[in-house]
């Protein structure tokens, strides 16, 4: 096995496979949150000014699938023409998004090399990081708004899916 | 470098130094979020009936340091009875406390060895998986309920700290 990307006295304990294990997880539970909502409240319902649950999961859905192919690739269009490429205005249009992103994912994450992990990539053109990091961002991005839908369900009387639930 | 830990085929990309300089990233972030909240709001605010901001961080810190220690010691104190350990009443006293679990995890996660995370542990005789797994578990917890605590400042029309400022 090749370990030479971390730093000699670093001790790998976390593989590729896992991370993506564990994003995919997570993904699940969001995909259970877009179906737990509403589907009005999906698009309009907000507390203190914040966007619709279906705004945080465009940003979620702009930062994975493209995001994990500007890893690979190297490339990126611009942050905001990226969202607006995702269209969705139903329930289930927002779902098919969701799935076409983790075929995507599954296909384009196992092609970061452990190397690339390590190198320093400008993400969007914008965010400076090595990849690893930028990865828990996408990641760490969707825990933080899926427990913002987490208030906005419970605010409406909806019990939603359990925070384990990664099934 | 040691890592047989992994199966063959697993290409190991996070190191345990990596891993606990995003988890300490996250709890400077919390940290900010605690200094946010008015004093008063942090023990009492809630939104759909759950929990104050402040009985959320008594749960980060109940898995945060003894978590750790469990994973360390095999040993595992009954839940209940380690959240009711942690008493704050007022916003120093949680500062406090957030500080001891800051230098405990500094101090104890580097002892967590590479085979270890792998190990399979029934967190606080519990919960079941490897340690690594755990310990996203509880990192992806923090975001998850601190995520449900910018819902509570925006709606008291507070501005939250930005999600990247982990510094």
């Amino acid at each position: 096995m090749e370990n030479s990307v971390l730093e000699t006295k670093q001790i790998p304990v976390i593989s590729s496979e896992i991370l993506l294990a564990q994003w995919q997880g997570h993904r699940r539970l969001t995909r259970k949150m877009i179906e737990a909502f509403p589907e009005d409240k999906l698009f309009t319902y907000s507390i203190g000014g914040m966007r619709p649950f279906a705004a945080l999961v465009i940003e979620m859905l702009t930062m994975a699938g493209p995001g994990i192919k500007g890893m690979i690739s190297g490339k990126w269009d611009n942050y905001s023409d990226v969202e607006k490429s995702f269209k969705a205005t139903t329930r289930a249009e927002l779902l098919k998004l969701w799935d076409e992103a983790t075929a995507q994912i599954n296909e384009l994450f196992p092609k970061i090399t452990p190397e690339r992990f390590h190198e320093t990539v400008k993400v969007f053109g914008q965010y400076e990081g090595p990849v690893y990091w930028s990865i828990f961002y996408f990641i760490d991005n969707e825990i933080h708004h899926r427990g913002q839908g987490y208030v906005y369900l419970r605010s409406l009387g909806i019990e939603p899916p359990a925070f384990w639930d990664r099934y």
